[in-house]
């Protein structure tokens, strides 16, 4: 269908941003140390979110758990300077490479949330394993009590 | 609240693997290469795929728009052979570590979907910059006339 192909063709070809935002109006966003490449965390942006992280080179994102703009290392410091976005085939995700600064992006106090393997080739229960240890005091950071 | 927290607690810091699959069955797959870290593409899995995935160590996902299972590169031959798979804290996305075989894994051509910057503090009309070339001829690949 010669329509759809187009279509398809400037989304995928074109050096449009046109992001295809979900129903909830979000895109996925991947995180990563542009240093280590290790995958820091996946979080979800808005049109405004994108559009500040862009403007500013530090990341913003949009919580669906508290549905609010937020951005990282408000409460922690724990901000993400943006040294590039790259955004994917179908515009529905983008991936930021990023100088973490502080000891860590998860609110668990890990530098990653990705701290746990899970195995493979195994059968029957599974039983996740922790690859990396806690870099800081979330209760601390965050100011739980 | 006690029962919440504690919830929370055994999602974060337990060694039960309970992906919390969204509205649809899904949760997020980051895939990426085990040796250069460079990110290769976002999908999505549900069960059924992240069981194969770990039983077989290749990978497979749930494909939204064809509501399918797939096994990346049944078409292309561009497996992706699994090193590792991490889990975030809240289990609603997991990392995969990969070696991808074949030139690539974006159905455009390209090694990674993410093959187009968006550049950073500009005003005004913005526009996608190609950061990779293609790899291989994807009408070739997938068999399109």
């Amino acid at each position: 269908m010669i329509p759809t192909m187009s279509a398809s063709h400037d989304l995928e070809e074109g050096t449009a941003l046109t992001p295809k935002f979900d129903a909830n109006g979000l895109v996925t966003a991947v995180v990563s140390d542009v240093a280590s490449g290790e995958v820091l965390m996946v979080a979800h942006m808005n049109a405004e979110a994108l559009a500040k992280t862009m403007a500013s080179g530090e990341a913003w994102y949009f919580s669906r758990s508290r549905a609010k703009l937020w951005k990282k290392g408000e409460t922690s410091g724990h901000v993400q300077r943006v040294v590039e976005i790259r955004i994917d085939c179908d515009q529905d995700a983008v991936w930021l490479r990023v100088e973490q600064h502080g000891p860590g992006a998860c609110h668990t106090g890990r530098r990653s949330c990705f701290y746990r393997t899970v195995p493979l080739g195994q059968t029957g229960a599974v039983k996740l394993e922790f690859a990396d240890d806690k870099t800081f005091d979330p209760n601390k950071v965050y100011g739980k009590t």
